[in-house]
């Protein structure tokens, strides 16, 4: 977990995330938290923002913002790629 | 295709999407098309309106929102599931 209150989303265990976000606000009283994806994971990013405010953090945390971006780079075969990647806003209400 | 300009992202070829979403602003002449999917879906929706904004209609089309929901409900065998949903507005600049 970043100092800047990030959480990145990837192949751990899904509650995992959940857990780290709502630490986050409860433990180290954080007034924001910022998930963010690349790729696949980016569907998952949107289900841990989802659970975490609807089901855990209900009335006390709301989605602020969602930003989404791609980054283009060649990949090893030598063609191009382009990533998506999300970032979620979540903030103390 | 629905009348209100709003593109479903499912598990169709990805140039299907991005191809409907730019017929959409060039053919049809929409202002607004709604990039719309559901679960796994999502990281594809946002695939969807990075590479028809940044490569096929960049100066022309931005994203103007980006909205995030799930609802709860019972599958066959009787246990609460949670499925995310995303809607992605972009808009003729």
């Amino acid at each position: 977990m970043a100092a800047d209150n990030s959480i990145f989303v990837g192949s751990k265990p899904f509650m995992n995330y959940v857990t780290a976000v709502v630490m986050q606000f409860t433990v180290q009283n954080a007034k924001e938290v910022i998930i963010k994806a690349r790729g696949k994971f980016i569907s998952r990013a949107v289900d841990v923002a989802e659970v975490a405010t609807k089901r855990f953090l209900q009335e006390q945390v709301e989605i602020n913002d969602i930003e989404i971006d791609s980054e283009e780079f060649e990949n090893k075969d030598g063609k191009n790629v382009r990533v998506s990647s999300i970032e979620i806003t979540l903030n103390k209400k």
